[in-house]
């Protein structure tokens, strides 16, 4: 029987990537989406097809709404912003911040691997084109280990028993990537693109705006792999 | 101004108790109750009963389905332990055990906290009468805290200022106190232990069991602090 890993899957690029590089190393996947009140829910349905093509074990897709604290672009009537270059994406955390949003991901994710006996996690973070998110960082997802192996039912018997390693692995396998290598891992994986959807502000018919951080970090991904982006955008400059 | 403190709220009366000391600390209060699936539901209505009567900033109550993942006699058909004794209790992590509760709680705390620009966290855990949770145990706070300071903006921000001190701090006032400390101290701040409900089996009128481990914990700590429980139990054994 394969290993489980449970497998955070939000309906972009990179995290299509990471459940099919988790796939690659012979894990059984099991992908959990957050429907957390994201403006842009066409998301979700991106994640749905990707689960889908990728044949995962079980494809969960959970509520749980962010929107009753507010404070985000993406989940707040505050306008997303457009037209930056990466030097103005870099100067500050940008307002599509999420509070704790990976934070919070990670912990449902604990959960299940849990009740999985699953002793793997794959985030698809990276901290080179990751936008200032402080919830992208390699410190970050090594203190979320530290604390999973403390908090959990199975890390504590582990830990009983003498077994050394962590019970509890966070996955970042893309963590020092760029995106142009991402969309290269990605093809090498036979990763379908034109599933993911990444805009920050799509239309209601499913086209990217081509001028928020994410569309903007995408194109030039593809742009440095050699490669046409196959989702649809709204404006083709 | 007085500062904001985010307060973790079961309608227990841990919790209830936390939220009196952060009260006499100076904070004013922001609850956060859980509605996960418990099958104690009537907890909710006790938490409401608490805050209300705290008079807290504000109180809410947010649906999180964890029935979804399963595990735990809590939120599944599996029967709840009656009559143990204490030495029967610390054994082994009880069925009882919620999947990576405390971390998924205390993470929409700090998605709250940092929305408010709240620097203070409480949860009402304690290690000694704990009942065997892992994530009840002061390391588990510590290195949630270490996590979250990792993980937000505004720890981040501070930080980058050369702030030495943690940005967010995780409370757990009652790590230390037996059951009987807590009820010592709720009772000293004028906690009304009569809203509060423990029982993991209540009946659908709100008695409480009297025979679970949360209720023998609670009423072995009324005992010994020579108080009599205000809480309706459908036992009188």
């Amino acid at each position: 029987m394969s290993k489980k890993a449970v497998v955070l899957l939000s309906g972009g690029l990179d995290s299509a990537t990471a459940l099919a590089i988790a796939q690659s190393r012979g894990f059984e996947v099991y992908a959990i989406t957050f429907a957390y009140g994201q403006r842009h829910a066409i998301e979700i349905e991106a994640a749905r097809k990707v689960a889908a093509a990728a044949k995962v074990a079980r494809h969960i897709v959970l509520p749980i709404d962010l929107r009753v604290f507010g404070g985000s672009a993406l989940t707040d009537d505050i306008a997303v912003p457009k037209g930056r270059d990466e030097a103005e994406m870099a100067s500050a955390i940008p307002v599509t911040y999420v509070p704790a949003r990976n934070t919070i991901f990670l912990s449902f994710a604990m959960a299940w691997a849990e009740v999985l006996d699953s002793r793997d996690i794959f985030i698809g973070v990276n901290a080179l084109d990751y936008s200032g998110y402080p919830d992208c960082r390699p410190e970050f997802v090594a203190a979320f280990q530290h604390m999973a192996n403390l908090a959990t039912k199975a890390a504590v018997e582990d830990s009983a028993a003498g077994v050394g390693a962590p019970h509890l692995t966070i996955h970042a396998p893309l963590i020092d990537f760029s995106k142009a290598d991402i969309v290269a891992k990605g093809l090498a994986l036979g990763v379908d693109f034109a599933l993911t959807r990444s805009c920050y502000d799509p239309s209601p018919d499913g086209f990217a705006c081509g001028e928020c951080d994410s569309c903007r970090l995408r194109l030039k991904g593809f742009a440095t792999a050699g490669a046409i982006d196959p989702a649809p955008y709204r404006k083709t400059s």
